[in-house]
Parts: C-alpha cells; structure tokens; sequence
C-alpha cells in the first residue's frame, strides 16, 4: 500500500479520554477512531492487524476440526428466557423491541442460539461430536466502557460450542481446544500464559484462561515457567513451610506502640520485619459473631479462600471498628492472639514463626517475643493468604507472579444449556441422551490491545511480527526532490511485494522527521529507509522497530537481506 | 472437507415457509437454517459461499483502490438526527436504547457514520478522493420479511462511500465502481446486466443497478446486448415508430359491443388483433378534471412517464367509474377518441394506428375503422408506455426484456449528506468546500440467493463455479465394504487439494443414492465417483453438474482431468 494514497491521521499528543496505552496508541496511529462511548470504527491499518488476528485464529480452528458457522446478532429473547438468562444477564443485555413489539437482543454470546440449533440437526449419537465456531461482532452494554479496546462495548470474538454424548468426548474436544488456543497465541507471537481459572476441586481442569503477559493487565497470574503451572493469584494454593517452626528464643514483652496501629506502621516502630508481624484481621462469623484471621504481615488474605472455611460468614466481611469494639474491647489494629477470644484461624505461614510481633488486645500496645503453644494456643491452621513470588508451585517448583490479560477462555460447560433447553440425542441404544457442551471464546478485537499493551515503547507500538499490519515499511526521503530515488523505491517495493511480502510504502511528500516518527508510532517490524545519499552508494537503510538495530544493506541485496529478517522474527 | 465430520442435515420435503427456489433450495442443502422470522444462521458449507462471494468482493474493491474499513453496527441516534433520517427512515430502523437510556439502532446503512468520519478525518483537499467500503452485518426491520435470503432482516452488505473535491473526481471514482461492479458479477459467474436506474434527464448516468438475471426476479428489464443499453422498464424510453402511419382504409362503423369493455373482449369480439385496438385509460388531471391517456390495446401504461405529464395529476390517479360517469356520460370501458369531450395525450405507437378499433363513448358500442385527422382530431403525442421486445433501445439495436434481481447499486450521493452533516475540507485556496460523495452497495448475502434463482434445476442447485462451496465433490460408494475403495479415494482426496482444490469427500457410510441425490442439491459443478467396480478396471466417474455431462477417467488421470474441467469453467 502507498502511504500517499491513504488518508492516514495520526496524534501527537495523547489523547484526554484514553487511560490505557493500548487505547492511546491505537487512536494516535489512526487504527481506530471512537464513535461514541465503547464503539470504535476500524480504520484500514487497524483493520489490517484485527483480520490478521482472525485469520490465525480461523486457521488453528479449522485444523482442530472445527466448523465455521455464522449465527445471527440478533437474538430472540424466546431463547433467553428458556435458560432464565434474559433477565439474570440483567443490563449488560442490550434489548431491542422490532415493529412488531417482539424483544430481542444484541447477542453477547451465543450459547442459547447454538443450543436451539443443536437441538434442531443434531439428531443421533453419530453426528457427535461437533464443535461450531464463529468470528463476529458482539455487543455487551459496559456500565462504563472504557480502556478502547480492552472494554469496548462493541467487539469482535471467537466463540465456540461444542457438543458430545459423554465426558470423555467433552475431555477431548477440550484438550484439542487448549492445545488450539496455544498454538494460536504462539502463532501471534505474544508472551502468554494459559491458567487454571477453577480451584481444580472437581478432578481436572474444567475452565482455563489465556492471558497475555502486560504490566498493565487487570488480572495477577502465578506461574511456574519450570514445571508449566499457571493459575489466578486468588486461585493458586499455598502450602505448610517444609521446614519446622524454630524453638522459641525471646521471652514475651508488652510494648506501647500509642499510633501505631497497621504492619507499617508497628513494624517501623519496633524495627522488625512485617514479615515477622502477626496481622489480625477480624471479620463476619457464620454463626453471627466475629473470627479471627491470621496471617504474616506481609502476606494478604484471600477472599475466595477464606469464604471456605465454614467458620467465616458468605460472603467476606470485615468486622466494622464498632463490633470490634463490642465484641473485644479493644480498637481496630491492637488484636492479637495472646488472650484473644474470639476463634482464630491462622495461615499455614503465620503458624510457622517464632518470636513474633502482634496486637495485645489492648490499646495502644502490642507484644513482642510471641510464640505458638507457649504464649498462645496452637492455633487452627489453613490456607488464607494469596500466593507471594517464591511459594512454592503446587508441581514442585517456584511460582513467579505477572500481569495478566484475558484473551481466551476454555470452559466445559457441562449440561447447563442443553438441559435448560432440552437438546438432546438419541444414543447407540436408542434413548434420548442431553448432551454435553463446551464452550470456548477469544477475545479477536481484544488481542489487539492486549498486544499493544504487551509490546510498545515511549515512540509508539512494537507489533509482534504476525500481527503487524504490513511486514516491512519503506520510507522515500524527500521523493519530490529525486525523480531516481522515487523511481528506485518504486522498483524495491515491486521487487519485495514478489517476493511475498506486505509492504507499506511511505511516498508522501512529508518531512523525513515526521516518516520516522510516524513509521515508529505505527509500529511495523522492519523498516527501509532510501534516500538520494544512499542511493548514490549503492546502500538502503534497515532499522528494526523492537530493539533499534541498524544496518545498511546494499540495494541490490534488500529483499533477500528482508527475507531473511523475516524468516529470524516468525515465531513459527 | 469429510462428510462424515459434518452433522450436515438436508431436507427432503421443501419446507412450506419457503415460497422462492433459493429459500427452498437454501434451506433443503442446509446451507442456511432460520432463526426467527428474516434472520438466518449460515450453517457451514453455505457460509463457504458466502465467505468466497465476499472475497471477491474484497479483492476487487482493494483493486479498484478502496480502502477497506469496518464501522459500527450500533450507531448512535444524534447522527441520524443530523441528516433528519432518524424520523424519515421510519420503522425499518430497528432502534435501540441503551443502558444509561440512550439512543441507537442496528445500522441499516452508514452514510451518517462515515460523513461524520470523514469530516473528522478528512481535512484537506490533498487527503481525496477516498473511497471507504466495509463487508459488515445489517439489519432492516422489513415488515413482512420473506422469500430467505433475498429480503432477510439481518444481511451482509458491502458498503462503500465515496469523497470528492468536485464532480470531477466522482465521476472518475463512480466509473471505476461501474467497471469494478462488473468485474465482482463477471468473476462470480453469474449472467447479470448493469440498469440505468434514474432517468439520465441531469446528463449523465448518476445511478445504475446491477441486477442478476432470474426468471424470478422483481423488477423487469430492457436491454439491447448489441449496443451495451439496459434500464429498468419503468426507465426505458419508446420512440415515435419509423414508418409513418398508414392512410385511412377503412370506414368508421359503429358496432354494438354489449358486455365488451376490455380490450380482450373487444378484440375476441370484434375478431381484431389487441395491437390495432385503442386503449382509452381515464386519468384525474391536473386542472382537478379528467385527462385520457390512449395506448394501442398490447400496451401497458408507464406511470412514471404519465405523471411526468403537465396535464396529469401527481400522484396518478386512475378515474373512478363514478368520476368517468360523471364527466363522460358513459360508463368505463367505452371511452374513445371519437367526439370525446377531455383532453386527450396518446402514445406515439398509437398515434400509428390507422383502421382501429376505440370505444364509442356510448354505453355498449365500439367504433370500427378510426382514424387520427378523419374521425377523431390528430392528437397530442407523449411515449406513455413501457417498452415491449422488439422496441428500439436509444443506441439503436433491439430491446430485450428479462427479470432481474437487484444485487448491486451505485449512486452519485452528491451533497445530501456532507452538506446537512458540514462535512468539508480546505480547497488549494485554503477556503472551506462540501465534499461531494459516491455511495456503492453489494448485497453480498442476496447475491447467493439470486445465484441460486439463477442456477437450479428440479435436483437442486447448479452453482457457477467461483461460489461453490467446494470445487469438487468425491463420492466414495459404500465405504465400509472396502478398504480399497477407501484408500483409493482417500489417496484421491489428497491428490486433488494437492493440485489446490477445494474437495468436499463424501466418505459417511450412507446409500449411493442418498450421495448421489443430496450431491445433485448442493450442486457443486463437478463430481467424481469411485466405487469397487470402477476400481477394479482403473476408473473413476466424472459428471459435470450443470448439463450432467458424464465421461469415465482412469484412476491416474483423474487430478489432471478435474484440473482442465475447471479451467474450463472459469469465467475468469
């Protein structure tokens, strides 16, 4: 494409309404502009990178058997309310009413349809299993849509819905979808992980999701790259430590500590490691009084985890300073488990110290030298807290903690659908069997952001190869000035679209100052630069976007030295 | 593909919802499945038909230099407030109202949305001409939706649109659309005409359709092949008849004509062919009288031209029987030129006739042997008619007269809507200009219903082969019977993707005449069958869909055979 012939709009400055960088990149390299609040235009760069993105992923579904489909956007509220979700979606549903007064939706997803469809050609055992995909554009009314395209209230998915007779078909068609998935995301060229999005209690994994790795992402994600295991944070387990807890040594002391009242505050005071601080946490009992939850002071309770023990009231509240108060005497920020009275459950690695420092259940003082069983009942232990970098991986290694971004979910979704709306088969011995479902989305338009979040600098976007919207970009210096280094540009962007390549050429008559810029704010992994000075020797100028790298390369050799650039950056 | 991995699900009976061949045919291959009224999911080997329509579609916009793009399907109500459609488009909008109660609807159409891209993108002359298209889901709240795909709600179109500097530069980008249009129709394979679908009165033709040719088609046209001319029938003009008129022969009789007031009654009667009879149509005039409007007895009244008429009231009003009671006298049906007291405007190949029949203006009575300055005065001429086969097309040659189905229409939107949305940019004299703007739509979803019109026969449908799902279908006869037959076909299976075609294997352990017929109904051109007999002396059947050409091929030949077939059917 000629840079000349698209009316290309860029930004210099950032944007006011846009929060995250991907949401800032894409509007200041004029891939997408905003209509109105969460709806955005795909302008043709865009464009480009979001059907590169469906085709790898169209590509890795078709090869793992499944079958393209397009199911309607509008939705027939009839089929909600057979599953009970038209109104339990409740206004994330966009409602539409035709002229006849009938109610539909703009569709979200898709399961109600695909079930209805099922329902009608799937007749016997013998069509099973089958898995039907779609890319389509879908529309969830977001309270407040924002960060462009990673909440956009118009987007475009891949989802799938499988159906079997039995589990072990489900099992199957699941793990042929996870190992798609992961293809697809290695195709794309993203850093991800794939994570266990249940507790696993019901044997096996029955929902993963992907997540590209980005600083910025709404989701923590521990991970053991040693030993493959990947979970949410508030999912990951955590163990008893391997070693004994250490024999008392200090003797118990009562201290004042007047102001001070939180782990930072108490462990400053008293010089001594949070991590050597009990934190006390009071919260809402199931039998309508308060426990007490214990745990390191540098370790953070987990909500989900605490809501199982079925001491702890559902869902998780903190105790207020008033019942605090009522029920122990004493203010926020003094309980501890030296004469405490209330029930107290510790973390596996707060019942592991010795000689520690926590609240002394009275105003304004704290103990030092604490220990278990000596100053203290041995206490109720269980898992409490969220996962820290270092705990060990339930698969024996060290976990590790990133950011995350959702792209892809895996989820068998059991009967749920298919008995709601009585989609059913006959099997081998002829009886009417409800079928077994999963269902497997992508975020198409959403990988687009998540990428950039992944991967820009402070110039602009750094696009993963696969995605990029052209392969390489070659820059024309000053083309109005030489009739020979317009007509050499002209023949190399003949010579490398030949060869196979996707080459965007900047021709316009703009200052070589603002092609730079502007070839960096877009993104594209390589880059050529021929100029009158070059040329004159004989010599392009190659530059890599990601790590700045630099060489000149002789005309004559630019499209084998391209290839070959190429051929270094595909992830394969 | 392998049948036997597809739940595919054909229909035997033709379904009774469906009144058109196409939605018959459509739903009996199960390319598509309903669900609900006007919206349709596109089940996978139909969405191979759509996806290869709209890849040509693409290839040849990216040719003609458009830039492609994808807008919204939720737009927002201010903008169609702007161009006052929001009220004026009426309930074919299907309206939306969102969570926090605003206004929106499902996009039937997008010329407010790119008006207001392009006067927030589009700032200088130098930035034109652009032309946007999208391939993009819509959706058109039709009353009474039906006949399938052909007036469906929710529909797949290609969008374009189209901004200029001055005329100039439409008329370049409009000519171009015209020549991409009929490379898009020509690749597809399907017979189809270009219509000039205005009157050409403003000089220049500023709107044509393209219509599929289908026996079933809505609209009527003319067109002449040898000199290129095609125009809807309501369009196209009649001329004045080269011959001059005949001298009067006859004398003028009366003849009683008791219960005869067609012209097919009187022209049984009176033994006289309906071309030498005149037809005398009582109209409501302009003045707030009658007006009569004679054609010859095989001609039918255009109504377009009549109301162009100064003298006839808009809209055309044919008179009641009480109104020509009361004016004439006489009751319908006798009304003639003799001695009748209303103004009179007749068509040109009327005006020819000499000897004629005409009514009596007496209740009960025809004139025999009229003729124009004798009995009755000569009259206003005016061409009141549509064209017939045999008139002459305004380039000289002959008229034809098929049915077309609209697929296509490309249109000089000029001002409308830059100028009510100021949409404008600086001109090379820095003063503000309203663009000017092309508008150019596909009904990529209705073009496979119109090519099913067009190609069927009583066994299913014949596709041309640019939209065949598959390129080739390979029927293997009872499968499990052989291990040898399977191989051989599996081997076959391989050979021919390898030599790059699209192969539908037809390996399910069903009877050959349920492969046999349900092939025949999908209806890709051409089919091979290999089956132990024809195993054993080396041969494969080859039958060619669309004439049922059918020749025996050696095993070893056959990719070679199939690859010359297919050229051979290439409308390239």
């Amino acid at each position: 494409m000629r840079l000349s012939q698209l009316p290309w709009t860029t930004l210099k400055e950032t944007p006011a309404e846009a929060e995250v960088v991907s949401h800032q990149l894409l509007l200041r390299a004029g891939l997408i502009r905003r209509l109105t609040s969460g709806i955005f235009t795909w302008m043709p760069l865009g464009l480009r990178v979001l059907r590169r993105v469906e085709q790898v992923v169209r590509e890795e579904m078709d090869r793992a058997g499944a079958l393209e489909v397009l199911m309607p956007a509008v939705q027939p509220a009839e089929l909600w309310q057979e599953t009970g979700r038209w109104e339990r979606y409740g206004d994330l549903l966009l409602r539409i009413r035709d002229r006849h007064e009938r109610d539909y939706c703009f569709g979200p997803t898709h399961e109600e349809i695909i079930t209805d469809l099922a329902r009608r050609e799937l007749r016997s055992y013998r069509q099973l299993p089958v898995n039907y995909y779609q890319i389509q554009t879908k529309f969830r009314d977001e309270i407040r849509p924002r960060f462009g395209l990673m909440r956009a209230r118009e987007f475009v998915m891949k989802d799938a819905y499988s159906f079997h007779l039995d589990q072990d078909s489900l099992d199957t068609t699941y793990a042929a979808m996870a190992q798609a998935y992961t293809r697809i995301f290695r195709r794309l060229g993203l850093r991800f992980r794939t994570v266990d999005a249940d507790s696993g209690e019901i044997g096996g994994s029955r929902s993963q999701e992907f997540h590209v790795l980005a600083d910025s992402g709404e989701d923590a994600i521990a991970y053991c790259d040693a030993d493959g295991y990947a979970a949410n944070v508030e999912m990951a387990p955590t163990f008893p430590p391997a070693a004994p807890r250490p024999a008392p040594a200090a003797a118990l002391a009562r201290v004042a500590t007047p102001d001070s009242r939180t782990i930072e505050e108490v462990s400053a005071l008293l010089r001594t490691a949070p991590a050597r601080c009990l934190k006390t946490l009071l919260v809402e009992a199931a039998d309508g009084g308060l426990v007490a939850l214990a745990l390191r002071g540098d370790h953070n309770l987990n909500a989900v985890k605490a809501e199982r023990l079925p001491q702890v009231a559902r869902p998780l509240a903190m105790a207020t300073a008033e019942r605090i108060r009522a029920v122990t005497g004493v203010p926020t920020g003094f309980a501890g488990p030296v004469g405490l009275d209330v029930p107290l459950i510790v973390d596996h690695a707060a019942a592991a110290l010795a000689d520690f420092v926590a609240g002394a259940n009275a105003e304004g003082f704290h103990h030092t030298g604490v220990n278990w069983g000596r100053d203290a009942p041995e206490p109720a232990v269980a898992d409490l807290r969220n996962v820290v970098p270092g705990d060990p991986s339930p698969r024996g290694g060290a976990l590790e903690i990133a950011r995350g971004i959702e792209v892809g979910h895996i989820f068998q979704l059991g009967d749920k659908y298919s008995q709601a709306m009585h989609a059913t088969v006959l099997d081998q011995d002829g009886r009417e069997r409800i079928m077994t479902m999963g269902c497997y989305g992508i975020g198409v338009s959403r990988i687009v952001a998540a990428a950039i979040e992944q991967n820009h600098d402070a110039q602009g976007i750094v696009w993963p190869a696969p995605m990029s919207p052209f392969d390489v970009t070659l820059l024309v210096l000053n083309p109005k000035n030489s009739d020979a280094v317009t007509a050499a540009a002209g023949a190399l962007y003949l010579q490398l679209q030949e060869a196979g390549l996707e080459v965007l050429l900047d021709d316009r008559d703009a200052r070589p100052g603002v092609k730079f810029a502007e070839a960096d704010l877009l993104g594209i992994p390589h880059r050529l630069v021929i100029g009158e000075r070059g040329l004159k020797e004989g010599l392009v100028e190659y530059r890599r976007r990601r790590d700045g790298a630099e060489e000149k390369v002789a005309s004559s050799d630019a499209v084998a030295f391209l290839v070959r650039q190429l051929a270094a950056t595909d992830p394969g």
